[in-house]
């Protein structure tokens, strides 16, 4: 069985007893969350979000300067007015530098990765606050609703705010 | 009480009794998704996915080209070897076309984003099998392991395949 047939078994059983229920495309709550793509981290239960409630961006980090697309449509064509930067503990961005994947892409595929910031960090705390920067410099999104950072903590659950 | 606030009295709640148990940053089913950030759905319930199995990537419409840096990082970084590309009816990006939001932000922002593709689409199956084709055209994800394309039917809860 491969990973994706695993899938596909699993949602025939969940989509034996699905219903849609009430759900306009527009997020109840007016929230959208943008937060890392990493395997650990399950949004909907840590943070107590239910299906309808809330957007959910995720890539590699959490990186606010690739969310801003969706984060303009979520706001301009979906109603949000509020925004969650969340970053995490024990992230792979902080374990790697450009250079290192730049040269595995170079040595596996043959590909020249050299143009392309793959947006790595060192320091949790300030890639939280650049990713705050980085919404407060953009023009296409809102600037007049709250946008805050936190930290996800993967040992405990727990969210902290960054400020 | 605002939609953050009420995020992190969930929290609280959550991780009163979370444990991380022993999961690595490698996702356990090498599988990574890329799916829209759509409120509606809610990937690991509707896919069968548990913490630690599987790299969630999300963004508005589950747009590969935006996805490429994380699925890089992903499959060089942390091991992932199949993907599934998941796109869904009701999708908002096939209500709108980049002048609709263009002109929204020029309104309600004074922002010019004529520069900027929004991505949005008319055909949903043709929007998954362009988004299989940018993958394929990418040289910095893998070639040599499955990509599979699929539509989310939002009434019913089910995946189908689009080849």
């Amino acid at each position: 069985m491969s990973a994706i047939n695993d899938m596909l078994a699993a949602n025939e059983r969940f989509a034996a007893t699905y219903t849609m229920g009430d759900m306009p495309p527009q997020p109840r709550r007016k929230l959208t969350i943008v937060a890392c793509m990493d395997a650990r981290i399950d949004p909907a239960p840590a943070l107590g979000l239910h299906p309808g409630d809330a957007h959910i961006i995720r890539n590699a980090g959490g990186r606010v300067v690739e969310a801003l697309r969706s984060l303009a449509i979520s706001q301009q064509l979906l109603g949000t007015e509020e925004v969650a930067i969340i970053h995490h503990t024990r992230c792979g961005m902080a374990t790697f530098a450009d250079d290192d994947i730049r040269g595995r892409l170079r040595d596996t595929l043959n590909a020249d990765a050299d143009h392309i910031a793959f947006l790595p960090f060192r320091d949790l705390e300030q890639s939280v606050r650049d990713d705050l920067e980085a919404y407060r410099q953009s023009p296409i999104v809102r600037q007049d609703i709250p946008v805050r950072g936190f930290v996800y903590e993967v040992e405990t659950g727990r969210l902290r705010e960054v400020n």
